[in-house]
């Protein structure tokens, strides 16, 4: 029963534009530090998961750049999916690979594109997680909030459990969705409430037997695909079934279904670093507020997020709150508060023919 | 008693920085049009001055570049000042070199880099100062002004004069400094004020007269200075006496003290287009009061003035009031309202030793 981490890295990663194009997503950049975020991940993870034992989901078009990034990891421990389906048929897949390696195999899966501060306290809660899985619970890292986060799912803590000695670890009484901001202060106000970050620690088998039970179709789409890991006719069978998996997350389709879940209240420093708005939580601010990557000159100017990291001198004066991210070939200002709305300007360079910069 | 003209090109040009810079200054860039700003004023002169009868007074490091931009321009007419010394000596050094073509030279002085909307109409005024001046009076052109601007020099006209036929001719009654508000309002609302555009037309030998009796110690230097002119060692001598010149606008140094001048108050659309947030009222803008050159993708943005034209993508989302001026090295990101604080921009970036980037 060794410990297996599965990545997954297929995420689109649009909020990081222009930095985040098709090819080169989120994951496959050097968002929070120099090294690229699916590269901390992978190296966060090392010392309970060496590189011989992790494994990364992505898309087609990443999976080049994933191999570049983690030499280390074995080749045939990069899978890709022709689509992507969002999170349960991902981890299904990685099951049925797993599980031809290591029939035993406990999994940890998570994001490829998180951050964590302190790297060493992650391990510790992962480990206990592992001893939960271990003891037979579908088993998550819940992050301790810090704020009344809107942006997050939350999981609502239950009864302690005794799962051998060490640092607490609960039943999941529910999964909550994103709340609203009245929510999210009484779930804070509670205690009761931890955010979701996407960090499972399970058996693969028993994976799969909840995927028999709660996502029947994606289970025998799984069991018909296992059958071909390590035959030619592998490429073509996944090319066929995986498109018509269902695009379920495993929030939703497993583990809001699930009763035997444990939850590890945890306190290491997170962030889902969902936009640029978030770089200055992840990474600190000067005396000003201002969070400057690259080379830059401000003059009066409060509360901005500028990456320059292309070169180029930008030059702010009076400005506040504002965002100024420049690459080589495309630039966005954009104000803090409005972070997510870079989608807007994909969507418009979408219609006026800019695929050169999607 | 033909008419000749002298564009004075002598100006830093900081204001419009990046797009500016030490060898490329504002009148050496296409500001307001896919023109410099120096061939735009060229070509505006030339059905009243043909290119054989201009002149430009201009600084070392841009003479190639004026050159350049003008070969139309017989090369002994570009002027090559070794320092900047205002307008009085620039002016002053134009009249000597004139004087041996054309003892009888009037002449048009004008800045390199303003813009003007209706060149016909520019022409009409200038032929009707060159009218004045031939009356013997040093003329200039006034601006009727539009708005209370406090960024110009005003000038109040007088008693109105009897030069031939055509539109008016008043006496300069004074020249008055940049007002504030409350004054440039009281100006507006008088009717007697009009905008000090910096175009002069007077006969060259009576400048040099005035100059004789206002500003002694230049018309000594420049008398020294005259006698060089065509022989080998015109660049030596002008190298020693042009720094010791009294660095003096023509406006201080002349026109204040001088009795007999005339204005002729002008309607042609003009603008010293002082800084990037003077060029919507130049160029106009669009539906939601933008002004974008080059390309840009703007997204609920208001009042912004955006110059991308080195080929970057810019895309804004929620802006308001703000303008990005994107080069090839750096980019300024500055609220239209604070337009005269890049100066500090360039201060810092001289501390910090950017030179490439001045």
């Amino acid at each position: 029963m060794s410990l297996h981490s599965v990545i997954m890295a297929g995420g689109s990663g649009t909020r990081f534009w222009p930095l985040s194009r098709r090819v080169t997503p989120k994951q496959l950049l050097a968002i929070t530090s120099d090294r690229t975020m699916i590269r901390e991940t992978a190296e966060r993870l090392v010392s309970l998961t060496p590189f011989a034992t992790q494994w990364v989901v992505c898309g087609t078009v990443h999976a080049d750049a994933v191999r570049k990034e983690l030499p280390e990891l074995p080749r045939s421990h990069i899978l890709v999916e022709p689509v992507g389906r969002n999170t349960a048929p991902c981890i299904g897949l990685a099951c049925i690979h797993l599980l031809r390696e290591d029939p035993d195999a406990v999994v940890c899966v998570l994001p490829s594109d998180a951050h964590v501060s302190d790297a060493a306290d992650f391990c510790r809660h992962l480990a206990r997680a592992e001893a939960a899985a271990k003891a037979g619970f579908i088993t998550t890292l819940g992050i301790r909030p810090s704020r009344p986060e809107t942006g997050y799912g939350y999981i609502q803590t239950g009864k302690s459990l005794e799962v051998g000695a060490g640092m607490a670890v609960h039943r999941v009484e529910r999964f909550v969705e994103k709340p609203d901001l009245a929510t999210a202060q009484k779930y804070l106000a509670s205690g009761d409430y931890l955010w979701n970050a996407g960090i499972f620690v399970f058996s693969a088998r028993q994976m799969l037997a909840a995927m028999q039970k709660h996502m029947p179709e994606l289970y025998t789409s799984l069991m018909a695909l296992g059958e071909n890991i390590g035959t030619p006719g592998y490429d073509a069978r996944l090319a066929e079934l995986y498109p018509r998996m269902p695009s379920q997350s495993i929030d939703y389709g497993v583990m809001e279904k699930e009763k035997d879940l444990a939850v590890v209240p945890s306190t290491f420093g997170w962030s889902d670093v969902g936009s640029f708005a978030a770089l200055p939580e992840v990474l600190g601010v000067d005396e000003h507020g201002n969070l400057v990557r690259g080379t830059a000159l401000l003059d009066g100017c409060r509360d901005c997020v500028v990456d320059s990291r292309a070169g180029r001198l930008v030059a702010g004066v009076g400005l506040g709150g504002l965002m100024v991210i420049d690459t080589k070939d495309a630039l966005l200002v954009i104000p803090k508060d409005r972070a997510q709305d870079v989608k807007t300007v994909l969507e418009q360079l979408k219609k006026k023919g800019r695929e050169d910069l999607l």
